[in-house]
C-alpha cells in the first residue's frame, strides 16, 4: 500500500474525479448524525510517484462523515499519467479505484479492482449501508436491508451460537438481544463481488469486540437474501502462523533452557496429572483430532480420550474393503491438508495413518488405550469429574469443559431379532466385520442397503460369497463419478483448486447457503443425475431395489444433514444387484433367525452363515446417556438433524443441526461430529467457542435452542 | 485458449498489426532454410467472437517460416473492439498479445500479458532465436547468442548430467554431443521476464526427446549471460498427482480385490525378499528419505537401509539443544511442506517425528535397525550384492543401483591425540554428545569453533559448566537474523511465500546462478553483514576470536558448497564467548591429553571432565571406502566441494559439486546429501536420473569429471 504522503513530491492535478458513491461505513455512532445526502466530500489521495506501477491499493484521509466520497489525485498513479499522455481517458483509469474500506479513525482505503463492476458497486453500497445501520445501532434500518423472508446465518460472531435467523423478525430479535455486546465494526469487501443467477454475492470480513470474522452477502436487487457472518479468530489470541510463527530456538542464553522435546514430554506428563486439562474430548476419530489440533494451536489444554490402541483405528478396524465415499479435497484436515499425489478416494488404512501421524505431528495429548467411563458435572467446583481407565489405571480428570466426539459412527445400532440366540452362524454389526475374505462359498445376508450394506456385500461378493441384501426402505442411490461431476465439482475438486477455491472458501460457500434453501437448490441437481443414469436407475428398479432422492428429491446432502444416512455412493455395487450377483430381498423385514436361517417378514427362508447388520448407528446423545445419564442425554435432546419433518428427521424445523458444535442444554457438555468436512470446518468455531470461555471473553450466548425428542 | 475457428462469424477487420518481431522456433530444421530475414508474414488469427473479455492466450496457423509474425486480426478480441469504440488504439490494445509459442504444426499461441515489456519482447526474441539454432542444429549460431564467458548449466535435461559449460567453447563441445540425443523442443517463455540490475531474467519451458523441463535465461544486450535448463519430468512417466492423482478405489466388480492395506503389506513383505528392489539407499537421514520418496512416486522400487531404530534417529540422536540453522522456508521436503505454524527453526527432535511421520506417509519402503556391512558390484549379473544386517538377519540385496546417502555428517572425524588412552574423562565426538545436563560444574573444553562447537559449549554453560573453546582456525560468523535478511530473504522467507515465490521457484532460482559468479554476487551481502554487525566482530575480535568472511570474503553460502563446514551461524553463543562465559583459546592446537587434562600447542594446561570433538565430518566417499573398497573410494575421488583451490577445496575448478547427485566414475554408485534444501531439490534429478535408466530410456552421460584427490 503506497502512503499518503508523496502529494507534494509529486503533485500532478488531474481532475477532481467522482469514485463511487459509497457511504462511510464504520464511523462512530456519534459522528453518524445525518442521514446519507449526496453532498461530496474533497479527498486528497496520492501514491508515491516513484511507484513503477499504479498501486492495488493506497490509502486516504476522509474528513467528512458523509455519503458521496469524492477522490481528487493529488498526484495520479503513473499508469494513470501514462494514459492521458496516451491521450486517454484519465477519468476510467481512475475510476478503477474505489473506497474498498474506511475506519474509524477518518482514513480510508482505496482498491483497484480493474474497472469497478455494477455488481462490486452494488455490494459495497449495501455492506456500507448495513454495517452504517449497526454501528449507529439501529436495527430496524439494519433488519429492512434483508428481503421480508432473508436470511442471517451467524457462526459465534454475533450469537456465540451456530444460529440461523430466518426472516426480518429473527434478524431483529437477534440484533436486539446481541447488537451492543458484539460491536461489529470495519466491515470491508473482500475481492471482486459478482453476480450469478440474477443475485449479486459477495465476501467480506468485519470485527467484532472479541475477534474477527468473514462474512458473505448475497443480494437480490437491493436487499439481502442470504448473510453469513461467521467468527474466524479471537483478538488477542490469534494464532501463530506464518509471519507470526514461533522461532522454534530462543536466542541469546538462557540457563537451564529446556529443549522441545524436554518441553514437550513435560507438558504431556503433567496433563491430567498435576496440571487438569481445560477440555476433555471423547472420542480420538477425525472430529477428536481435528478439534483437539485447533485447541492446540489456541493453547488450550485438552486431553484427547480414545479407546482404540492408535490413533486412527477408527478407520482401520473397519470393514476390509472401505474406502472414503468423499474425495480428497472435501476430507483435508485444517493445518496438514493431504499431499497433491493423494488417491481422490483414502483407503480406510491409509486414512487410518494420516490421522495417526497428524495426531503426533500436531503434538495432540491423545491419550490412546483408554476408555472413558464415566462423567459427571460436579456443580460445587463447576467442572467435569470424568473418569478414564487408562490401560491398568483408573484416573479422574477434572475438565473445565467436555466434548462428545464418539462419532456419528460411535454407537452401533443393533436390531434385537427373535431367535437370534439360537443363531449358529456369526451374526455381526457392520462395524465389527472384518472382510469377505472368511466366506468364500458361503450363505451371507447383509441387513440394509446404505453404504455400508453395498461395500460388504459387494466385497463378500467378490471374495465367492453368496451374498443376499435385505432392503426395508428406500435409498438415496447416486454414482460417485456423476456427485463429484455435478455435486463437488465447483468447490471440492481439482478444477475448483485450479480456479482458486480454497477449502476454506469452498466451506465457507457452503456455509453460506441456509439449510431451509439448500433442498430447492439441490434438487435440480438430483433430476440431472436421475436423468444422465436413467439406465442405471431403471436397472435398479426392475432388480426391485426401492431407491429415491429423498422424500422431496432433494437428494444425498440433505438426507445426510437430515439422517446421515439413508444413502448409497454407487462405485460399482448397483450394478452388481441389477446383474443379480448381489441377490435382493425388498420390502422385507426379518422377522426371526433359526440356527443356520434368516427368515424373512414375507414368509421367505434364507440360509446363512453370517449375518452383517449394517443397520447404522444410534444418536450421539445416547452417549450422553452411557457416559453421564439419561437424564442429561434427555436434556440435551436429539443430535444431529434439521427438523425437516421429514423421516427420521421430525420437525419442529430448527434450521441447524441439533446440539452440533454449539452450546448445549446442559452446560460445558459439547457435541463434535460428522464427515471430514464437518469435522474441519465447524471444529474452528467449537474450538473458538471453548477459547473465549478459557480466556474469559464474555461469551452470551444467543437463543439456546428448546429441547426436542428427548428420547 | 480460444480457437482460431470463428474469424467468420465475427470478421471485424481493425488492422494489419506487427506484433512483434518474433521469429519461429521450433520448424523443422528444413523448413528453416532462409537465414532470418525481417520480410513480413500475414498471419490470420482470430479469437470467438462471443467471448466475454480478451483472451489470455489464443492459437493462429503460421503459414510461413521466416521471422518476423505480423498478426491480422480476422475478429478482434472484443476488449479491442471495445477499445475502439471508446475512441482508444486498438493498435495498442492489440499489441498486449504477443507470440509465446511456435510448434512443428505451424501452429501459434499468441498470449497476452499485459502489456509487452521490452523485457519480454526482448527475452521472447533471444530464446526464438536459441530455439531456431537449436532446431536447425546449428551449433554455432546457439553458442554465439552467448556472451563469450557465457555460462550454461543443465541439470540432466541435455547431458545427463549436472554439468556447468563455461564460455562458448565448453557450450559448443556439450552441444556437438549431445543435441542430437537431446532433441530439444517447444521453447516457450513462461510468466513475465524481467529487467533487473542491467540483465534480462525469464523463465521458460522446453521439452527434450525424454522429457519436459523448465529454464532459466539471463540476458545482458543481445547475448546469454547465464542459462539453466533442468529437467523436470520423463515424458510417459509422469508423477501422478493433481488432476491425474489416483482414484484410491477401483470402480466396479473385482474378484479378489485387495485393499490398499494388503497391496501395500505385499509388496513391503516382496521387496529384498521375492523381488530385488532397483535401488538401495544407504542411510535414512533427510537426503535418504526426500530420495526414496520421489523414487516412490516415479514407481522404481527402492529400499531405504538405516541403522537407527527409527527414521529422524539421526537427527534425534545429536546433541540436546540442537535446532536447525536454516529457517523453515528452507526445508521443506518435496510433496509434504511443512504447515504453516512450524516453527522457524525446527527443534531437532521435531525435525526428527516429522521424518518419521513422511517415510511412513509416503510409504516408503524403509529399513531400520538395518545396517549396511558391505556391497559389491557383481559384474557378470550387472547388480550390487548389497550385504545388511537387519536386526538378527543378514540379508543380501542385489539392486541395480547404490545410492550412498550417508550424509555429510555421516562420517565423524575424530582428531588422534597423543594421550588419549589415558584420559580418565570423557572424550566424545560432537555427534555423539548428549547435551549439558550432566556437567554442571565440570571443566568441559570443545574443540572446534564451528555451529555444533558454539551450540554445544553454549548448551554446556547454560547447564553451569566451565566451558573452554579451542579455535585452530578461522570461522565464517553470520547472525542469524541478518543472514534470514539479507541473504534468505529474497527467496526462502514468509515474504517470498506472500510475492508468489513457490519453494520450487527459489530451489531454481538458485540453480540458476553458475557456481563462478557466486562468489561475487554473495560478497557484498557479507560486506553489508559485517557493516551492520561492526560491534559483534569488534567484540569477538577483542576476545581473540578468529573470524572472516571466507578467503575470498564470499561469506557462509561459498564455505558451505566448498567445504560443507567452516561457519557458526550465531543465535547468541558469539556474545558468550565475547563475554567471556564461554572462555576461548583461539589460535592453537591440542597436543596432548593426560589424564585430567588437554595440553595445548601453546604449552596451557586445562582442566578437563569432558572433551567434545566438534571436528567435523569426513569425507562422503570414506563410506564407499569403507562399503565397498577402497579402490572404488579412489575411483570416485573427492564429494563434495567446487575445487575453487581455497583451503580444503583444492583445484581444479570443476563447477558441480564433486560427484553428488549425478554419475561417478564408479558406475551405479550415486552419492546424494546435503541440506534439506539439497535433498529435496538435488533428489529430483537424481530420482530422474535412476528412473530412466530403470525405463530403458537412454542417457548418455556427457562429460563425466575426471577424478581429483582420489584420497
Amino acid at each position: 500500500m503506497a502512503t499518503a504522503a508523496s502529494a507534494a513530491a509529486s503533485g500532478v492535478e488531474i481532475s477532481t474525479i467522482t469514485l463511487s458513491p459509497v457511504p462511510l461505513t464504520t464511523r462512530p455512532p456519534q459522528a453518524v448524525a445525518a442521514p446519507c445526502s449526496r453532498s461530496r466530500q474533497r479527498v486528497s489521495a496520492s501514491c508515491a510517484a516513484a511507484s513503477p506501477a499504479a498501486p492495488d491499493s493506497f490509502s486516504a484521509p476522509i474528513t467528512s462523515a458523509n455519503s458521496t466520497v469524492v477522490l481528487r489525485f493529488g498526484s495520479i498513479p503513473p499508469e494513470t499519467l501514462a494514459e492521458k499522455r496516451r491521450g486517454g481517458n484519465p477519468r476510467r483509469a481512475a475510476s478503477a479505484y474505489f473506497v474498498t474500506r474506511s475506519d474509524n479513525q477518518g482514513q480510508a482505503t482505496i482498491s483497484r479492482n480493474g474497472r469497478v463492476t455494477p455488481a462490486q458497486r452494488h455490494a459495497s453500497r449495501w455492506l456500507a449501508s448495513f454495517a452504517g445501520a449497526l454501528a449507529r445501532r439501529d436495527i430496524d434500518a439494519a433488519a429492512h436491508l434483508f428481503e421480508a423472508g432473508g436470511y442471517w446465518r451467524d457462526l459465534v460472531a454475533f450469537t456465540w451460537n451456530i444460529k440461523t435467523c430466518e426472516g426480518q423478525a429473527e434478524i431483529k430479535a437477534m440484533l436486539a438481544a446481541t447488537l451492543s455486546a458484539a460491536q461489529p465494526s470495519n466491515f470491508e469487501l473482500q475481492g471482486p463481488a459478482a453476480s450469478s443467477d440474477g443475485a449479486i454475492e459477495g465476501w467480506f470480513s468485519f470485527e467484532t469486540a472479541a475477534g474477527r470474522g468473514v462474512g458473505h452477502l448475497r443480494l437480490k436487487g437491493r436487499k439481502c437474501w442470504t448473510l453469513l457472518t461467521a467468527l474466524q479468530e479471537l483478538k488477542g489470541y490469534e494464532e501463530r502462523s506464518g509471519p507470526t510463527r514461533e522461532a522454534g530456538v530462543e536466542p541469546g542464553v538462557l540457563v537451564d533452557r529446556r529443549s522441545w522435546l524436554e518441553r514437550r514430554q513435560e507438558e504431556a506428563a503433567e496433563l491430567g496429572a498435576t496440571r487438569q486439562p481445560y477440555c476433555v474430548i471423547v472420542g480420538g476419530g477425525q472430529g477428536g483430532i481435528a478439534l483437539a489440533a485447533r485447541l492446540k494451536r489456541l493453547q488450550v489444554p485438552t486431553i484427547v480420550v480414545e479407546r482404540n490402541a492408535r490413533a486412527g483405528d477408527s478407520w482401520r478396524k473397519r470393514y476390509r474393503s472401505l474406502c472414503l465415499h468423499d474425495p480428497v479435497w472435501y476430507d483435508h484436515l485444517p493445518y496438514i491438508p493431504f499431499p497433491e499425489h493423494w488417491p481422490v478416494f483414502s483407503p480406510k488404512d491409509k486414512i487410518g495413518d494420516w490421522l495417526e501421524m497428524y495426531a503426533n505431528v500436531m503434538e495432540l495429548d491423545y491419550w490412546s488405550s483408554t476408555e472413558c467411563t464415566s462423567a459427571k458435572w460436579d456443580e460445587e467446583a463447576d467442572e467435569w469429574l470424568v473418569k478414564v481407565k487408562k490401560i491398568d489405571r483408573v484416573l479422574t480428570l477434572r475438565p473445565k469443559h467436555l466434548v462428545l466426539a464418539t462419532g456419528m459412527s460411535g454407537f452401533p445400532s443393533m436390531p434385537e431379532i427373535p431367535g437370534a440366540g439360537s443363531f449358529k452362524g456369526r451374526l455381526v454389526h457392520s462395524s465389527r466385520h472384518d472382510g469377505g475374505a472368511a466366506w468364500s462359498g458361503k450363505n451371507c445376508v447383509v441387513l440394509g442397503s446404505n453404504n455400508s450394506a453395498h461395500d460388504i456385500a459387494a466385497d463378500l461378493w467378490e471374495h465367492g460369497a453368496e451374498v443376499t441384501m435385505i432392503q426395508r426402505s428406500p435409498t438415496v442411490v447416486v454414482r460417485s463419478e456423476l456427485l463429484m461431476e455435478l455435486a463437488w465439482g465447483q468447490l471440492y475438486s481439482e478444477a475448483a483448486v485450479r480456479a482458486g477455491i480454497t477449502t476454506e472458501l469452498a466451506d465457507l460457500t457452503v456455509a453460506s447457503v441456509p439449510f431451509r434453501l439448500l433442498p430447492a437448490l439441490q434438487k435440480p441437481i438430483y433430476d440431472e443425475i436421475r436423468r444422465r443414469d436413467a439406465e442405471l436407475y431403471e436397472g435398479l428398479e426392475k432388480a426391485g431395489f426401492l431407491f429415491d432422492m429423498g422424500e422431496d428429491g432433494s437428494g444425498l446432502h440433505s438426507i445426510y444433514l437430515r439422517r446421515g444416512a439413508g444413502y448409497y455412493i454407487d462405485v460399482g455395487a448397483s450394478q452388481m444387484v441389477i446383474d443379480g450377483r448381489i441377490k435382493l430381498k425388498s420390502k422385507v423385514g426379518v422377522d426371526a433367525l433359526k440356527e443356520n436361517s434368516v427368515l424373512l417378514s414375507d414368509g421367505t427362508e434364507l440360509p446363512a452363515d453370517l449375518i452383517v447388520c449394517a443397520t447404522g448407528y444410534g444418536s450421539m446423545n445416547e452417549w450422553a446417556a452411557q457416559l453421564i445419564s439419561r437424564e442429561a442425554a434427555d436434556r440435551v435432546g436429539k443430535c444431529w438433524g434439521l427438523g425437516s419433518g421429514t423421516k427420521y428427521d421430525p420437525g419442529p424445523w430448527v434450521g441447524e443441526l441439533r446440539n452440533m458444535w454449539k452450546p448445549t442444554q446442559v452446560p460445558a457438555l459439547w457435541f463434535h461430529g460428522g464427515n471430514l468436512m464437518q469435522s474441519r470446518h465447524y471444529s474452528l468455531y467449537l474450538a473458538l467457542q471453548l477459547k473465549a470461555r478459557m480466556e474469559g471473553i464474555p461469551t452470551p450466548v444467543y437463543y439456546l435452542e428448546p429441547v426436542h425428542h428427548p428420547t
